[in-house]
């Protein structure tokens, strides 16, 4: 078998061979049904049965409580900057802490269906620190709070969500997971709604993942349409549209390899955050070691799931993508509203991967420095 | 190389099976670049050069004018009914022609977003029948009219699409083709706008066709969200927000396959226009010349694509169905809200599987008349 390039697009992002191989295999015949994933009925007892079980183990995956619903919807994370205040902000106000492109985005669209206030932000310091939420200007009377938990532009994540309740705020947290979701655990003690979507870390772009708090569920404006209603999403069980079957599909077969992750004692999400933590400690160790490559990120808040980091000499930056695509080294280029480099490094990409990057920035380092 | 089943599921539906051969192929690798598909950025050349494809092939396929947009989007037909009236109502009077469920759906989720007016139905007659556009009840300064021009639960189909220039009006005409696009061609001179959910006659659940006149762009309400605003899609060339890359391929593919089709001197749509009359033909002259089965529709609006019928003695209904699956004939029940069978026989399925299944019908029909 011939060993696949590694590949860190910020998404779509890699998936895991043995899932491509595996929906590659079943493509024309899914368990002797005759049938492909995408030619099933959504109502089918199939494909029923592929998206039951595809829920059952993402709440195992994360822990999910029975008191919150998880949805599988379409339009992502921009489609969810409009869906989650249509569905939660009642009109009222909404807070926003904005600490990267992405947070950014929502909080601009919201203004659209509410009232919106900054309770904090971190543009002084160019995204690249994380405001202390004791320091947040909550308003009194939030309909909620937005996050994005992790910025995949400007690679900071949050380490711990912020206790909202240990603010005196009863307020609910929204977090927008989309590129760090299944990356670790998530504290559901202080999260009344996560979404994200899934070409990250979960699957295929066109499916959006959001799990919400039951009580949060039937508020929404009557401008919603009804398609991105999470009280009709969830009374369907996320069949009132045709879902984006074969995009489940694929996350559902995610959700079983990552089941099947293994480090020592751990297993599912908190083996992939040991792994993930050992992968960015190497990466970030080496760049933080290195007189030719630099991150910019405050080290307590920099992204175990977004890498980005830059050339000091950014002539150098053609041919440094140029020698890592030789050497089966993908999508490195930074987005381009941030310039420089950016490894993707989620769950899907190994720890052989990063030590494969690893060594060829310390080759390249060492025949241009 | 084994026969597969005849899939006859009203969407998802069958897919080309050399559209599926193409993509368990090439599943881990797209042409050398490493890469799944799933993988892929979608701002990367690689993926660029599938949608820039795509919308080419269906240009040509469909011959959609140089002055209309092709828009690849999310959330369906049932987002589509929010959709079109948050782009194009403008807040004023919409005419609707109410010809089935679909047509139903589409009238009662327009009146969040504008006054809505039922210019005609087809309900005295139980969906069987289509009214004459002659006798429409327009309104004087409608922002447009909308049909669906294939009910798939009733299976009643326009034949011709209405004129509404030749009834001295110059209202936009949208249609909701879901369930027949390109398995006939469309007449752009009478048509502003046609979305389709792909998962009937394109490709996969979770990618929606919008092809929109450019002059209909620019006027969508303030409530409308960014991602699902017609005139931000068309400016970021269907990627203001992640598209879902992979049912684009598939799609892509499929357009290619549509391209090599050939009836006679007939290619393309032409081609498959030809060869899904042949199916057709054959199927409600069966059941028509049978005592066994029936069809209500009227046979001047009788769908091509979905074809409904029941058995006149409905206790046989489960034998049939169970019959029908032993000779792999699969997904013939019937919508729920309409009951009996439903044969839908799209441009994926071969006139070898009609055959096939009026084999079946007449051998059934023979052991238990």
């Amino acid at each position: 078998m011939q060993q696949r390039p590694y590949n860190f697009s910020a998404g779509p992002a890699a998936i895991p061979e043995e899932v491509l191989r595996e929906a590659a295999a079943e493509m024309l015949d899914w368990h002797g049904s005759g049938m492909s994933v995408m030619e099933m009925s959504h109502r089918g007892k199939e494909f029923i049965s592929i998206c039951e079980r595809a829920e059952a183990d993402l709440r195992e995956l994360l822990a999910v409580p029975a008191d919150y619903r998880i949805l599988f919807m379409q339009g992502g994370g921009l489609g969810e900057n409009a869906i989650v205040p249509l569905n939660l902000s009642r009109g009222g106000t909404v807070d926003f802490v904005v600490t990267g492109s992405w947070s950014q985005k929502s909080f601009k669209e919201a203004a659209r269906y509410c009232s919106t206030h900054l309770a904090a932000g971190n543009a002084a310091g160019q995204h690249t620190t994380l405001p202390d939420p004791a320091g947040w200007q909550l308003s009194a009377k939030a309909s909620y709070l937005h996050i994005c938990s992790n910025e995949t532009i400007h690679g900071v994540e949050f380490q711990a969500l912020p206790d909202l309740q240990a603010l005196g705020s009863d307020t609910p947290l929204v977090i927008d997971c989309s590129s760090h979701v299944a990356s670790r655990p998530i504290d559901w003690s202080r999260v009344a709604l996560a979404f994200a979507g899934a070409q990250k870390n979960l699957g295929p772009a066109g499916l959006t993942l959001v799990i919400v708090r039951e009580d949060l569920l039937g508020h929404a404006l009557p401008i919603c349409p009804s398609a991105f209603d999470y009280k009709t999403v969830a009374d369907h069980g996320s069949m009132f549209n045709t879902p984006p079957t074969y995009a489940i599909y694929i996350a559902g077969l995610t959700f079983q390899w990552l089941r099947r992750q293994r480090e020592g004692e751990l297993a599912g999400v908190a083996a992939m955050e040991q792994r993930n933590r050992a992968k960015a400690e190497l990466l970030y160790g080496f760049i933080d070691g290195s007189q030719f490559y630099e991150n910019k990120v405050a080290p307590d808040c920099r992204s175990r799931m977004n890498v980005p980091f830059f050339l000091r000499d950014e002539s150098r930056n053609e041919a440094f993508l140029a020698g890592a695509r030789a050497r089966g080294l993908l999508q490195l280029k930074g987005h381009k509203s941030v310039g420089g480099m950016r490894a993707s490094i989620y769950n899907a990409m190994p720890l052989a991967g990063v030590q494969a990057l690893v060594a060829y920035m310390r080759e390249f380092e060492q025949s241009h420095a």
